[in-house]
């Protein structure tokens, strides 16, 4: 049996162009989170390079990697080094031409529990993601960690309560998300606060609507690009407790390590109190498989006679 | 062609004993909201009483009234009256034994658009739902007014990411919740500030989630119950615009019209500009009607293979 609480610490950090740098500075940055007692690590959306999805260039899938690849062994045998579970983001590439945002999940025995691959794909600008990532076809999944259930989401995935819901319906305990999300400079003045809050909201809302801890680990820093300011990460790293509280929230501009406690029997009186699970309309929720309702109400998929 | 935005506007409201003043009231404060510029007004949960249930008692049952009662005749024509779009509460007397918690939609010439009956029911210490109403069976819908299209939800509905994205997937611009949600008082010191922050944020997360306008009409003020202190309704009545922004929300404690614009053109822009409509997996949401998904991913119904 997992223990009844671990501590969840999220790894916040900047990139440069040095791939074997990101990942030294990386695994570092995953030593002094265990030191500090985090049990299960996470670190953030395509940690081993700087966001190469700013524009569209055949040549920046040289950074994928097979999943028995470099960063795969170094991060087994790091989590097994520290005994902690380490969730750990790639530019997974599967095929010649086929190609995946995914995340391995490694248990504290340097074992790979297996892989997530991004289910929801962007695309705006600056953010070309479904030029380089074909969506993931492995579902939602909880993989349960010798600490506990954890599921791994990522980054767009974090606007879709869908998402969410079908991850705890596996039984995760903890939703995290590896994200690569800030501001485009010449917007941040304007939209940057209400971006912000949007993003940290619609999360903070699948840990109330599901009653499930919500983390989520970004990138921190200015990255240029083709000589444009490129893209400011917002940082702000955070852990939500199954009722929305804020726990730890990193700042918006410095590397940190996040830390927080995840705690079963709270989440257990939270699910006895806000029994949400109890109340859902299975029978009534077939509509959302389906793109768009335009059909009217008496004869569309999610009425009823 | 429905206008291109138009004036919402929420009642809050306290309750007391006497029915036929609750009613009146209600209708004063329509009023109120129609001269300050509303055109589409939303009334809180089961106003014209007060919160029954906080205990199990049939004779309650005599609140209850159909689908052609009085309530229905005086808010008919009151909406033809001034001009407006009144969204109506009401404690539905269906069959002897068969009771709903539902909602009428009049539009702006007085003739009643359809109904909507409470999906979610909760059955919490003293919100004694489940003894009273039955789920509803008319889905989540979504009705075609003369100002713009607007879903009607009820109270605990708001909860339910489910229930939001179907409501926006029939086509609605703007989600309405009546509510009638509160504080017990010996827990409010320790857990009010986090519970209704939970309350708002799930909702506002609903507007995030989907691009769409939310707002809660909610009751106020203390409503005792067989001599116990009973429920201290939150008030806080609130709409929020498709990034979650609050754009007006009430007092606490005082009845108060609340009032903000709809704004079709500021809904497209925040949906072109966060596209999530647009990259939703209806392929791999499938779980979404289990109960709960214990079975191993690999054959369960959200995988693919």
């Amino acid at each position: 049996m997992p223990p009844d609480r671990f501590t969840l610490g999220l790894v916040q950090m900047a990139m440069d162009d040095n791939s074997d740098a990101n990942r030294s500075h990386a695994l570092d940055m995953v030593a002094q989170a265990a030191q500090q007692g985090a049990q299960v690590v996470c670190l953030p959306e395509l940690f081993a390079s700087r966001y190469f999805c700013q524009r569209e260039d055949a040549a920046a899938f040289d950074h994928a990697e097979s999943f028995d690849g470099r960063t795969m062994r170094t991060c087994g045998a790091c989590a097994e080094k520290y005994g902690i579970v380490l969730v750990v983001p790639f530019f997974e590439r599967r095929a010649p031409g086929l190609y995946h945002n995914s995340v391995a999940v490694f248990d504290a025995d340097g074992v790979c529990l297996g892989h997530y691959r991004k289910m929801h794909i962007p695309d705006d600008p600056a953010y070309y993601e479904k030029f380089y990532f074909t969506p993931g076809d492995l579902g939602f999944q909880s993989f349960s960690t010798r600490f506990g259930a954890i599921a791994p989401l990522i980054c767009w995935d974090q606007w879709y309560p869908e998402a969410a819901r079908l991850a705890v319906l596996r039984g995760a305990s903890a939703l995290l998300y590896p994200t690569a999300i800030g501001w485009h400079p010449h917007e941040k003045a304007a939209y940057g606060p209400a971006q912000f809050d949007a993003w940290q909201t619609v999360q903070r809302g699948h840990a109330v609507a599901n009653g499930v801890y919500v983390a989520a680990a970004n990138r921190v820093g200015l990255e240029p690009c083709d000589g444009q300011p490129g893209i400011e990460f917002w940082g702000a790293s955070f852990i939500a407790d199954p009722q929305g509280v804020l726990l730890a929230q990193a700042s918006h501009d410095k590397e940190e390590i996040v830390l927080a406690e995840v705690d079963l029997a709270h989440l257990e009186t939270i699910r006895r109190n806000w029994p949400f699970l109890r109340d859902r309309r299975i029978d009534a929720y077939q509509g959302i498989t389906e793109r768009f309702l335009d059909a009217p109400a008496k004869t569309a998929p999610d009425a009823m006679s």
